[in-house]
Formats: structure tokens, sequence, C-alpha cells
């Protein structure tokens, strides 16, 4: 199985509201729980028991598009609220993160790193050392890894930033992204993603649900044609629609069901009605 | 600050129904998220997308009312449907759990591991194997953690068991309550806890909220006096009452302010107005 590595802070973890899209069930995309691999459900980067919807779904979803009858694993890494510094190669959340990835690779191969990081380094002239701090991280990732050339995607801060609500201190976000891109231009194997035309949830600072649908696929676009995305997917729009139309597959449907069942929305008795013509139905 | 590890299956990591009890908010109580440390809500052990109540959130309050201007956090590494032989030392949940305990014992002092499993074993004639290996996993955790005198508290499986739902396969439960409590009143610093009167899910497996908040309060028992607690504590029933009509602090009411704005349940304008009477009503 392939697997992508999942780091930043809460636009990567995932704030979109889940009510707000289609939700997304598909066997073949997995999320790392206790070391081991779970089919995924949204939030599947619990950092905080408010998190919903990130980029990383709508990319695995893509990916498994493009690799039919292959599975990918996401390790989800992210902490809401973390700064540059607290991603420092010694520090509890990067060591925490290699140990996560560590325990993904002896079941999988990593071939991604996704990072969204930068609205808590947008104040004070934080930029002015930004770009170093995240080199360095980078290549400590690549070296404790052992995956010298896998794609590092960098998504853009939202243009929202700097405005309202909790993105009003963000008052540096177009020097964040400035370097975020630059380093995405620099390096090897780095690559950039706009995030021209996302919304923000009324917290001013949160991508929404249905933008980091649309943000995912950038992601993957970059991933997948290790290029840089600097403008808006013609399919996205059209993409979510008929993602929301897709037939589930019956292991698919057996989750679902599941799911509904351990959350006590069914009674046993319907549940395994429900089970036995799924069954039935194949 | 002191810690305590979970460990074990669904039971403690949580399915008890949300809605089916008070939420319990408590800035002395944190779960550790990514290596660190954050406010507790549940659900705690998110090992899957549905999981809900556990024993650790009313084991926890019930620890700060001991403990006035402590903390306490809890580290949840418990995983659904693990049979005794995925708890193996050399195993991927073990390795797991023992990971997640050393980084919180960078900002913390473990003082007790919680233990609740067997529904996975409890046919087949496992449980004729099962002491065995039970004793060699708390022999290694005590020896990784380096922790060889702190309280191991056994909670029993559901007297419920083998008759209903999911947890009509257990048929072998009462061979491995035995055994749990063999091991618990045989070792040193192990302590039973009784699961006598707790009820179930409409699944016939997982402990429903109330009887989790109840739970958690026996291994509080068993862990503050250091004994086997074989019966119904009298203060079960009144202290749930009692915990939900709890004054919240400050902090724990702009918590609340902050996770239902995070959830988008209120406006930013509304978000700032009770923020602000919050901060003025000290």
């Amino acid at each position: 199985m392939k697997s992508v590595l999942l780091i930043g802070q809460s636009n990567m973890a995932g704030r979109g509201f889940i009510k707000d899209v289609s939700p997304i069930y598909n066997e073949h995309i997995n999320m790392l729980r206790n070391g081991r691999w779970k089919m995924m459900a949204e939030p599947l980067n619990f950092d905080r028991h408010i998190s919903g919807v990130g980029p990383a779904a709508s990319f695995a979803q893509a990916w498994t598009v493009d690799h039919p009858g292959e599975s990918i694993g996401l390790i989800p890494c992210a902490e809401g609220g973390s700064s540059i510094d607290e991603w420092s190669i010694d520090g509890l959340l990067t060591r925490h993160a290699v140990s996560e990835a560590k325990f993904a690779m002896e079941t999988s191969e990593i071939v991604g790193i996704l990072w969204h990081q930068g609205e808590s380094d947008s104040y004070g002239e934080r930029y002015k050392t930004y770009e170093d701090k995240l080199l360095s991280l980078f290549k400590h990732l690549r070296e404790e890894l052992n995956t010298p050339d896998i794609p590092i995607i960098i998504g853009e801060l939202g243009h929202y930033l700097g405005k309202t609500g909790f993105g009003k201190s963000a008052v540096e976000y177009k020097q964040i992204n400035q370097i975020l891109s630059k380093v995405a231009y620099d390096e090897k194997n780095c690559y950039f993603v706009t995030s021209k035309g996302l919304t923000a949830n009324p917290d001013g600072i949160h991508i929404d649900a249905i933008s980091q649908r649309k943000f995912g696929l950038r992601y993957y676009e970059a991933f997948s044609k290790q290029k840089h995305v600097v403008d808006i997917l013609d399919i996205e729009h059209e993409w979510i629609e008929e993602e929301a139309k897709r037939e589930l597959s019956k292991n698919e449907r057996i989750f679902l069901q599941s799911m509904k069942f351990a959350l006590g929305q069914l009674s046993f008795e319907e549940f395994s009605t429900n089970i036995s013509s799924i069954n039935e139905s194949e």
C-alpha cells in the first residue's frame, strides 16, 4: 500500500464542517489509527474533538480513481495552531510525526508529504526566518524517513486571511505565501498549490468544507503531475458533484450501516436486515 | 502532571453514545494528541470515527476531585476489536502504546494503567492461554515504561455478554473474567473492577454511556484505594447526577463556546459576545 504524511496546522488537519459536504466512503482509503490502517471516515486528523474536513480525503479519493484496485493510507499528524517553531526538527510534533510515519512504513510505502501551515506565523515578521525553518524540516523528514525524492506538496494560505474573525491577526500571510511559493519553486520535488478562490468558515481562518474538497484535488494535481498548481482547476466543481453521486461498493455500504448502528441510529434488527439485503444484492 | 495509559479493546476506547450522558468538561483533564496535551473532550480514544464514551472520563473527573488544582492526562491507546494476541509484546499495538506513553512521559508521570479487553478472546477456548499472555504484556509494559510498581486496573467483561447482537459470540466471557480476576488477585499492584449491573448498547457488546460513567468511578475507586472493587458503588448514581450540575470554570465555559463556534453552531458575533460576557462575569 502507498501512504501519505499529513503535516502542518489546522487547515491540514481540517476544520471544514462535515455537514456541508457529501461524505467520502472508499474502501481503498485508509487512515492510521494506533499504528494500523482503518477505513477512512472524516474527521480523519483528530488533533481536536472539533476536527472536520481537510484536503486529504478528496486528495485520496482522486488518487484511488487513478489507481484502480490499489489502496492509499493517510498518516494524520497535523496539529491545530502549531507554528513553524513547533515543527523544529527536535520538537515534539516533528518527532511524533516521524514516529507515526515509521509505524505506517511497516505496512506501506510513503509516496508523498502534504504540508499546510503558516497562519500561526503570519504576524510579527516571522516570515523573515520562515524559509530556513521550513527547509530544515523538509530536509530532516526526507532523511529520517529515508525518502530523499518523494514529492512534498505545499498549499498556499487562504487569500481571505487578515480580514475577519480569527483570521484578522494573520496580517502577513502574503509574505508567508511568497516564501511557501519560493520554497516550492526552488526545491527539488516540492510543488506549490494555490488557494485561489477558496473560502473560509465564519471564523475567517479555516478553509470551509467545499473549499477543502477543491484544495485536495489541487494537491493531488500537483502530486500526480509533479507540477505547481497556480490556478483553479476546471474540474473542481463537477468533480465534487459527481463524487456525491458515486455508487458505494458492498464493503462501503456495510461500513456505512455499521457506522449508523454503532452510533445508535439503527436497531439491531434494522441493522441486520440492511446487512442481509446488501449481501443478497451482490 | 500525572498521566494514565488506556489500553485494551473497544470498551476501553469507549462506545457509549455521547448524547446519553452529560459531557465532562474539566480544564484539569487532558488527552494526548500528537504527543501533546489538550483539554479533554469525548470521544477521547479516537480509534474509530464512531468512538464514544469510555470509562476514562469519569475516572479522570473523580481523580481531579481528589487532587484539587492538579491535572491529569489520559493516553488513549485502546483499539477496537483487538485480541490478546494483538497485544503481544512485539505487536504493533503494544509498541505503539509504549511509543505514545513515552511521548507522554516527556511531560508527565505515568501513575497507572487501565485495562479492559477480552471480548475478542471469549470463544474457542482462548481463555486457556489468556493468563500467560496478559501477564507477559503487563511485565513488558512495566519494564518498558520503567514503572515497576504502578497500579494496573483490570475491568471485568460485561455480564450481559453471550446473549444478543454482537455480544452473542462471546460465549466464554465467564472464563475470561475468571482469569482477569485471578491475575488481579495474584499479581502485585493489580486490582480488579467488577462490571456488575452494567448494561450494553443495543449491539449487546458495548457498555452503554451511563454504565461507562459508573465503570470509570469503579476504576478510580480501585486505583485510589488500591483495592479490588467487587460490588456496585453506593455513590454511582448520585455522582453522575451531581456531576451533571457542576458549574463550569471560566476556562471551561470558554472551551465550550469555542467548540460550538468551531462546529458552526454560533456566528462570530454570538461567539464574541458570549466570550465577552464570560470574561466580564469574573
